[in-house]
């Protein structure tokens, strides 16, 4: 087909965090043509979402986004465990009844869904567009390149956007880098990688080791995605799978500064000291590893405030910090020059 | 139908740690009628694995085994990842062409292999007998009962067996106690729990939780199966899923005194004071937990030298040292009474 013309649907959720695939699939893909969202309608993502900083318009319903061009819909919303708010269904009929391909993040898989059966080459499940055969076998664990894996304290905290803004920036000063996706927002973005969180327990490791250990061929850096947190009731889990997996030997900490308690748990967030501690000893395992760096998100903060924070934080914690979003990444990519 | 009369193929494996599966099944289930295994054919379980303890004949083929008058099939080999060797196929329909169940503890989903299709009601594929549908929540962690976890220091150390002995030993005493298996070769002793390793990642913590918080409703002590490793290259993140999922406020450390590096990998295994630590740390970010002891694995150890080593490892780690199968469970329980 053409080019993509995406509409991405959020229904009532774009300025929530359960929105956060729409958020980072329209910061960096060009294609994004509408949003469609009732809430927010007759408004625009730039003035809407400064962090997604595009024109694209919020539009009220499907019709008008198949007039504004779109020929893919994709589902916008993550909320935990990915289940799919039902009123949504009728609409996605309705996207597949006009011919627009679906592309679904959730954790149900659309093609196997009744209804949709006959539309089925339509549809894109995302997640579970990967299978894996193997289980790990220690293999990432004795490479020679740098692998930089992103941890945080929480989920939503920045370890997509950090690891894919420092791959971009390393990419932009001629170094040999490559980036993989490990959840549906990134590998929606990049047509790359997969959805850890829907491989089965036993192979999530052997997984992300197969896609490092073959980013590592051609590659001086290989940024892994990170997800959930080592500390999370529900998801540390996959954290540590995915860490043991890629056997990184640098860790960027990503933090976002304005949250004390779990987003979706009443539940307070370790001090990053300790929380950089674990983690380095945890990795420590498969490779030797370091917290080279701590990558800070503060939503809503103004630049000012933010280089205060970074120097406070600087001194407190003795490794850099920066604001990928803020600040940009080029201090730190100048550190992980020395590792080339 | 009547109750089962089990065959356990195992061809080749029956004496090795493949065969952990068999091995389990036939320690603790009391309707295993044969083994097939031609490499030790016309001998005896009891002379050939002294763990198991029951008088099973080994035979070389399926005929032998139906003339001892098997009904139920079990492949009984668990090899890392789960596959399935090619050439076991034909025994499995030659089972299944004979009306025989089978049931399969591996990766491989043998009802939607196209040529068993036609005898999907004869097969129990077991890891797929639970489908979770939530996230963990983070329920086990409110509960006010005793949930008690085995943690390893590799697969295969013992995990399964310390926590069905403690709960055996427990239920043998009047105490209200469960047991909830998290893998295969405790599902197919138990007829209860689910396979971990077979659940998509994201669930992992919440499928337990939710055999955690069902168990505690009727039991003071709910003994959960552990698995894997929190050191493991490979299933380290299914630990950690389970450990947080399951929030225990009890943990057991499972430990084979003879092993030294990992078994299917070639890396030392840290230190016992080590593993300890990073294990109550990691357990202690859901619930207060302690491990209560350390149960000990020896394989063709003497009872004097066993008891030896208790006495030794009783001084070094300042907590109770026990051996399940040889100075069973009891002097341990009596510390688990002061919890009721």
């Amino acid at each position: 087909m053409d080019g993509k013309r995406i509409g991405i649907l959020t229904e009532g959720e774009l300025l929530t965090l359960k929105a956060k695939m729409a958020h980072g699939v329209m910061r960096y893909r060009k294609d994004v043509e509408a949003v469609i969202d009732k809430s927010c309608s007759g408004g625009n993502v730039r003035k809407l979402l400064p962090y997604v900083n595009k024109n694209i318009p919020v539009v009220a319903d499907l019709q008008e986004a198949i007039e504004l061009g779109i020929n893919e819909l994709l589902i916008g919303v993550a909320p935990p465990g990915g289940g799919l708010p039902p009123q949504w269904m009728n609409i996605i009929e309705e996207a597949l009844a006009s011919g627009i391909r679906v592309a679904n993040g959730l954790h149900i898989r659309l093609a196997e869904e009744e209804r949709f059966k006959k539309y089925k080459n339509n549809i894109f499940d995302i997640r579970y567009s990967y299978v894996p055969k193997e289980v790990a076998h220690g293999r990432a664990a004795k490479l020679k390149k740098n692998v930089i894996l992103t941890v945080g304290s929480d989920c939503a905290s920045g370890k997509m956007t950090t690891a894919l803004e420092l791959h971009q920036c390393c990419k932009k000063r001629g170094m040999k880098s490559d980036f993989i996706p490990t959840g549906q927002t990134g590998m929606y973005i990049m047509d790359n990688g997969f959805a850890i969180d829907t491989v089965l327990s036993d192979f999530m490791a052997g997984a992300i080791e197969d896609f490092v250990c073959e980013a590592a061929i051609r590659n001086d850096f290989v940024f892994v995605e990170g997800q959930g947190s080592l500390i999370h009731p529900a998801y540390s889990g996959v954290s540590l799978g995915l860490m043991h997996g890629s056997a990184p030997n640098i860790i960027v900490f990503a933090h976002d500064i304005t949250r004390e308690r779990l987003a979706y748990f009443d539940k307070a967030i370790p001090t990053l000291e300790e929380q950089i501690e674990i983690t380095e000893r945890l990795a420590g395992y498969q490779r030797s590893c370091k917290v080279l760096g701590i990558s800070l998100f503060a939503a809503g903060m103004e630049r000012n405030a933010v280089e205060e924070v970074i120097c406070e934080m600087e001194c407190k914690y003795g490794i850099p910090v920066f604001a990928p979003l803020v600040t940009g990444c080029d201090r730190f990519v100048d550190i992980l020059e020395d590792y080339r």
